[in-house]
């Protein structure tokens, strides 16, 4: 097994640079356009068999040093009552948007998180099986700020108009909700790493709608509980806060092994404002897929050299792989990551 | 004339700390929804009757010390060859979108600006002759990375798809568009204060899609040359790059006087890495409008904290006001800025 990504989780010497993209299991991938072409997205989700496969594809055809599991943010709050479907073009939707206290009361915590999502475990089952002699599988969920933000607005959003009236105009039914999804969350990352994720992650992709006196009160404590509760779990745990680049010093404090940084960050910055008790994972710009080779090659090494000084680097993107990028493109970044990590560290 | 604004522009000693708000003429505003009910936008923006009245309307009905003229960033464009129309709901839209080298090729920077955009000049005149004993009005123009990424897309958008794919695999097209855009821009602006603005802001709503190094290279050149070009005139320069939060540092070298702060940055922080050369405007989040007054008294008071320390502060929120802000609370959180500075300066 390639554990190179859990060595630099935990801070420890690596051969080389670990990498794997977000969405590396993505439309710009021919082999998934292939099992999207038959199947919708949310049948892929609830599938393990499919799941699994999509899942394991990117390892083998770019060469990745982790897995992650196919799923969505938005599925994890469908048994508390949530009406999710998938609109093409627009994505996951809820029928039922939490805007009111007696939304918030009425949804439940089941006492048994594989109610309405056994699938996912069972397609980690699956992956960890499959990927037993490659890498590393990484487990996920939305953050409770961000799923919570899903469920105000009844789906993606730009604006933000509900949530943000919601956090500031009645706190209290935001913090019933936070409370709420934050528990769902404990458990189902638990058991995530009980069938076989053997790293976790928070992906909390709209952190940066608050600055950062807002964030340390509406949203990091929930973070912090759930990392405090997964504490005895001896998996690493990633968290991501995208847009969030003031409160590095607070996050590095959040109970993480690793902290995600996304583009609008300096790596070298992130590093120096996190200390050395976290790793980093991250951050180049997602869309330099769309420049040449040899292009991408100057700012893998550039990423690279931010990153060396970090207690560990595992080399991402800042955002999930563009849709249309060149699969060749995203191929020649990973191997020039692990080449020009090889290189360095034998001088 | 009240002329704090101007004085704190400049980093002059003020009686009170000035303010104003980034859409303080918006649905919020009772008075502006009554001509709104009457008029579409674009029909308000292209009437300087109108476009004046709404424009003044703020400092009667809220006391803020600044005026900012009532237009928007898509028109400037519409004479090199955009097409613009309204769509309510989704804002501002453009028909014929630049995506390739010959749609960028074939816009053109009129010799006389005034051609297609007399109407906000004539709007300016009106407005200048009305405030005159009252306070400054304010010009602005969207800044050319802005601008240049809403004629990609085509209007508005989350993603920018198109926009980053253009900047990284086609920058020879991005650099045609934005060396047109930057001209026009600079007409614009220079024709703004021979019309009577007193102060010229530059928005940049879009900085924050790229990351530190990209935007030094794509985006702040550009700004510099539009600020370096307007230098010999008298009045106050003020850059808004939204979501910069990295790149203080070579902001306050750009050219403005006045640098804004969104709410994702502290504004102490941004003070420390802008330095004393420039003053700063921002930057209470906007949502603190559905919060009780007191609470909103509280938050003005660490804003005016922060803000201490700059060469000049002036007042006002890290983006626009909420359409469904309460309007009382507007008017207290004015009142306020006005109410806490005096005493804070007094002591």
């Amino acid at each position: 097994m390639n554990d190179t990504f859990l060595k630099a989780c935990r801070g420890e010497d690596v051969d080389f640079t670990p990498v794997w993209l977000m969405r590396q299991a993505g439309p710009f991938l021919s082999s998934y356009k292939k099992v999207l072409a038959k199947y919708d997205f949310l049948t892929v989700c609830r599938t393990p068999e499919l799941a699994s496969k999509i899942t394991i594809q990117p390892v083998d055809d770019l060469g990745v040093d982790a897995a992650i599991i196919y799923s969505d943010i938005t599925t994890t709050v469908v048994p508390m009552g949530m009406d999710l479907s998938y609109v093409p073009g627009k994505g996951p939707s809820y029928a039922n948007p939490i805007r009111t206290k007696e939304d918030a009361v009425r949804l439940i915590v089941p006492e048994d998180v594989e109610d309405g999502l056994g699938f996912v475990f069972d397609a980690q089952k699956i992956c960890a099986r499959e990927l037993a002699n490659k890498v590393p599988l990484i487990g996920f969920a939305g953050s409770p700020f961000t799923v919570s933000a899903y469920m105000i607005e009844g789906g993606a959003s730009h604006s933000h108009v509900n949530t943000r009236q919601m956090i500031f105009g009645d706190t209290t039914t935001f913090n019933i909700l936070m409370d709420k999804v934050t528990r769902q969350t404990i458990n189902y990352l638990r058991k995530q790493a009980e069938a076989g994720a053997q790293a976790l992650m928070l992906f909390d992709s709209n952190a940066g709608m608050l600055g950062p006196q807002d964030y340390r009160v509406f949203n990091l404590p929930y973070v912090k509980r759930i990392l405090a509760d997964l504490k005895d779990i001896e998996v690493p745990l990633i968290y991501f806060g995208l847009g969030q680049h003031e409160t590095l010093d607070d996050i590095a404090e959040c109970g993480a092994d690793v902290i995600g940084i996304d583009s609008g960050k300096d790596l070298g910055n992130a590093v120096d404002e996190l200390g050395l008790n976290v790793s980093v994972q991250g951050n180049i710009e997602p869309y330099v897929f769309f420049q040449s080779k040899n292009y991408i090659e100057e700012r893998v090494a550039y990423t690279l050299e931010s990153g060396r000084k970090a207690r560990g680097h595992i080399f991402n993107l800042g955002h999930g792989v563009p849709a249309h990028a060149p699969e060749g493109h995203v191929k020649a970044l990973v191997d020039a990551v692990h080449e020009q990590s090889i290189q360095s560290t034998s001088k």
